[in-house]
């Protein structure tokens, strides 16, 4: 019973309407910042800065670059390993994430950037930072629905969840005054719960249908790796984007520990120790993950190599035994193993968090230091750490919140029957929503322009089976 | 009728002489500048530089990279998509880029930077950022030429591609001043009607003899978007490598908006909806050509949107009706689409850029930010807004001139029958000029070695076909 | 005679000791540096230091960004060229190369960063790229042995690898004196050697067994190209990474002709003038390791040109007549020519180096840039630059000796019988170490369920030929 997977009308009408609304809501509310506009060089002048270089844009945009990179093509190759899902692994996350960062761009300005006098939102490269990191959210919560839903779901999926997002943080960082920079409770465990609960609600039961689509092939592997190594390199520029300097080598030092641990694991699993692509291309980023909160603490080199040590461990075990349970007991079906690779290690980067922001000393940070590093001012400015640890702990339960019901409630918009999604039979394949080209095999025969061949089935195929 | 295609003699002639040439020229002309030269620390000194990140090095060279990574990474695999011509997309994007960086040192160098007390030309990291730009101008032309013509004929496409280049540079820039900092104008206009003239001079009537392999397979497709991605994520360093702040922001919100026009209008042309490869890997970045000449003036954050909006769609509608328009009633053969990804965005970039000169004011640019973002000094002191509004589209039509003009003469001397090219039935064939490895298939036979096989054709095909 | 290649034990007993291990050693000895601490912001003010921008982390960090592409997806993707290694050449390099970074961190460290009062190593952003490139040598030396080894000889080719290398920088940079700031003789001359003596320890007679698999296929030759490229960009930053700026300079020019001249003897070599994968992926950054030494001298853009343009048909030369050579006679199997791309190179650029050194002025480098350059000062005060020259070719030596006697110990260590390296016919394949996927056939036939077919071979196949 083939359903209608047909788009031609959705998908255009919510590109082109979204992208309208866009354009009148920047026009009301977006403009430059100070940094990006042309009377920066009056600004410069009246401020006394000597040089250009204090202006933000030299000094952050390397790091969002980096952070560029792991949206697009880190997450957007990171999903290309199934054997015939890589044009909408790529492509989708391509299209959501360029949509999101518009959306996110007002909605966290509307929180945080709004000019009050003014009644604009004025921006420059903190913010597009502030952006990607908003669409990670989003794109870790594809990660669960890859191959199982259309693309207007997961414009449906990031409309929402940047709104969520937006709402989640603002309390996190603003009002808890928790300290998150690299994201772990905000970015990878509300994002990992979001996409896990709406994965939960559109359960497929009859999914085994397209199980022979739902594994990889040699090359879609090697493909993988391509944005499994670029989110792996930039990390320490992730959550290092919008924090203070230490955050490199911590989140350095985690990643190198989660890649042996996640190696060890995998080869122990095996009857002949074999190593599994799966485990390498995912369990290796979980510490950046895991380091995420604490990226900026005085966590010490050694505390880094920990928690690394430890979120290899746990995210590869996820793989091996959580996964299959998840989806036979719980009913959640999670392609791309985000509870693995996001969730765990995003709640332990949040008590990991809680933890050092609870034991932090002045002896240790120095007396600036403590109060620069958890931004003790204002109205935190008699807060202790303890306080600020419980704070940190509020933060993580605020975004698990968030994702949980946040993600039933887009579940249940989403399975509405209207959105064009996949039958059971049809997932994980981009003949569904792509024009695909000819196979590889027929690239071979075509060479041979006597043999009368098929799409998809080489005529010798099928004349030796008759 | 085969064609000669051995290149045995010509491309190590070409490869030796032109390196030697250059190597020469440099011994002659080129020299380090300031800031590359041991005597900085002397010079630094003496200017009162109070620190080493005053140094162009320090404030360029991540821009410099990002720029670098699109020549070499986002042309070089942009151009793999087809399914046996990507060691020659590849390949020769190397190349010709490899030789074309050094030759536009020289020209551009001589145009722009000679020391005339001195008669040398002075290099820093600027020189090589405009060094890619115009490197990019020939890529882009070889992009319309792509599986037509031998690796002679592009390092001659090149040598006069690059010689145009810096002349057409430096009478819009210099001469008529008109402001054009990511190139719509200099570089994609020109690079695309250069092109598409060579194209059309060498216009191959009996080309359907290859159109087998004229497309993609599966994974040539997914190689394709490592080009079309890192080029959408280092199109603001582009825009902005020589340019203000603002340019990031500018260029960072046109493609995006071009992403969701180019899904949209490659959605709603298909009977069911199916998006097109071609579509998402091209048009995609339409919004970073057309923002080329406007991204540091102010034309607003909405007014970025509304130009990659429009330029998405237009890409996109390019691809579905232009292309194959030109291609039977203009005779003009354009394997990669550039007359929709760089002619078109290009022209409409240049017209925005015009306008919004023309329409800028004190009021929104400040009285130095108006001197500044337009340069009225010097001999241009006294020029109004309108008039360099005139300036900007006199420069749109110098580029489409030279690159009429130029494509017309190289194409001539191109179609000489002394360069190797290919025939008509062996185009868009990497046999003609690689050593092309064994085919995929074989790699699964190898492991049985109780089969027979020939190379490319595996046995039990042609037995059971016999 | 199939040997015993179940790593189940030993790889994950490694991986967990060693990883304890760091994890005890960074606790012991391993702290943050002023410019990565919390307390940088006191640091800052005391001493004077006008803007976070003088903070190394905002200096150094988008060259540490780029060396560290080049190491895991550099050197990971050009291993990937192996028709059915390409798990194991991408994924190992990530293994090794993560553990390397952090054994890296403490050798160098006790060697350099020592701070004598308080007996620990304090960490910065220096560090890091120290780190990158001490891991360099030993990914080099896998390129010899790559799909002969098992990943747990590899975990003991690296343990020992960056211990060597931390003693033999130390004795060229600090006793010695030479500069080497891109690692021709410290990096590439020592990561050869070593590698290659490993390999002619490790000799298999019996390896044209596994011929069969110790080629291309067409998309991992593409795969491959991935990391030639980021190799080639970032090549500038890598030899500039901790020097100065000219190296930038000099380093582009050189890989710039090393291309031309490497396509020039490709094509030359074979009867038809087709170009040849290999050396394309190889021989074109030939130039930036002979540019290691001299980078940051005055040895003019012609002379980069010039030492680009010789090593280019050096190692294009090496791959065509010295790897067979190699091989037959002197019992060296060298998978990925690390002869021709690191060690003859390396040594040119050595040589290039002394000669730059002892041939140097200060009528070129003024007085100050000529100390600055060559660090005259303190115990060096008086050298001059001939004596410079020697020491420069003493320090080759040194880095060639270390590499023979090292890898002979080493060689000795992996011949044991205890590592579960593959047999003869083994060797090149994907299967001893990874669960690998079902193949790209099998994608095909799998949507048409009504054919049975068993892994790896499709039933029709089998049938015709039966």
């Amino acid at each position: 019973m083939a359903k209608n997977t047909n788009i031609r009308i959705s998908l255009p009408a919510v590109c082109f309407v979204w992208q309208i609304a866009m354009i009148i809501l920047f026009g009301v509310f977006i403009r430059y910042n100070e940094e990006s506009d042309t009377r920066w060089i009056e600004h410069r002048r009246r401020k006394n800065i000597s040089t250009n270089l204090e202006n933000d844009f030299y000094y952050r945009y390397p790091s969002f670059q980096d952070v560029h990179v792991m949206i697009f093509v880190g997450f957007g190759f990171l999903m290309t390993f199934l054997k015939r899902y890589s044009f909408g692994g790529v492509g989708f996350n391509f299209l959501i994430a360029a949509f999101g960062i518009q959306w996110a761009l007002l909605m966290q300005g509307w929180f945080h950037y709004l000019d009050e006098n003014y009644g604009k939102i004025k921006i420059g490269v903190e913010n597009l930072i502030n952006a990607d990191f908003c669409v990670a959210g989003c794109l870790i919560a594809y990660g669960a629905c890859l191959g199982k839903v259309s693309p207007v779901q997961l414009m449906v999926l990031t409309l929402f969840g940047v709104t969520l997002f937006a709402v989640e943080e603002y309390i996190i960082l603003e009002l808890l005054h928790a300290k998150d920079p690299g994201g772990s409770m905000v970015i990878h465990t509300f994002g990992a719960y979001y996409g896990l609960t709406i994965s939960w609600v559109l359960y497929r039961p009859m999914l085994s249908q397209s199980r022979h689509l739902q594994g990889s092939v040699y090359h879609s592997d090697v493909f993988a790796m391509i944005g499994t190594l670029f989110l792996w390199m930039y990390w320490p520029s992730f959550n290092s984007a919008i924090a203070d300097h230490g955050a490199v080598i911590n989140t350095y030092l985690a990643l190198a520990a989660s890649v042996l641990t996640t190696f060890a694991i995998s080869s122990i699993s095996q009857k002949h120790g074999k190593l599994d692509m799966v485990h390498i291309q995912n369990a290796t980023l979980a510490g950046g993950v895991a380091m995420g909160t604490a990226s900026e603490f005085m966590i010490t080199p050694y505390g880094s190599l920990i928690v690394g040590f430890c979120s290899g461990i746990i995210s590869t075990f996820g793989y091996l035994f959580l996964t299959p349970f998840m989806e036979k007991t719980l009913k959640i079906q999670d392609t791309c193993g985000i509870h693995n690779l996001h969730a765990m290690p995003g709640v332990i980067g949040g008590i990991a968090g809680a933890i050092t922001a609870a034991s932090a000393s002045v002896s240790v940070y120095g007396q600036e230091g403590l109060i620069n590093t958890f931004n003790f001012k204002e109205a935190v400015a008699n807060r202790t750490v303890n306080i600020q640890g419980g704070y940190q702990a509020a933060g993580l339960f605020v975004a698990i919140a968030f994702g949980l019901v946040g993600g039933a409630l887009v579940g249940g918009i989403l399975k509405l029957p209207i959105w064009g999604d996949p039958a059971d039979a049809n997932c994980f394949d981009d003949e569904v929503y792509w024009e695909v080209p000819e196979d590889e095999d027929e690239n071979i025969l075509s060479r041979h322009p006597n043999m009368n061949h098929t799409r998809g089935m080489p005529d010798a195929y099928q004349r030796s089976h008759v």
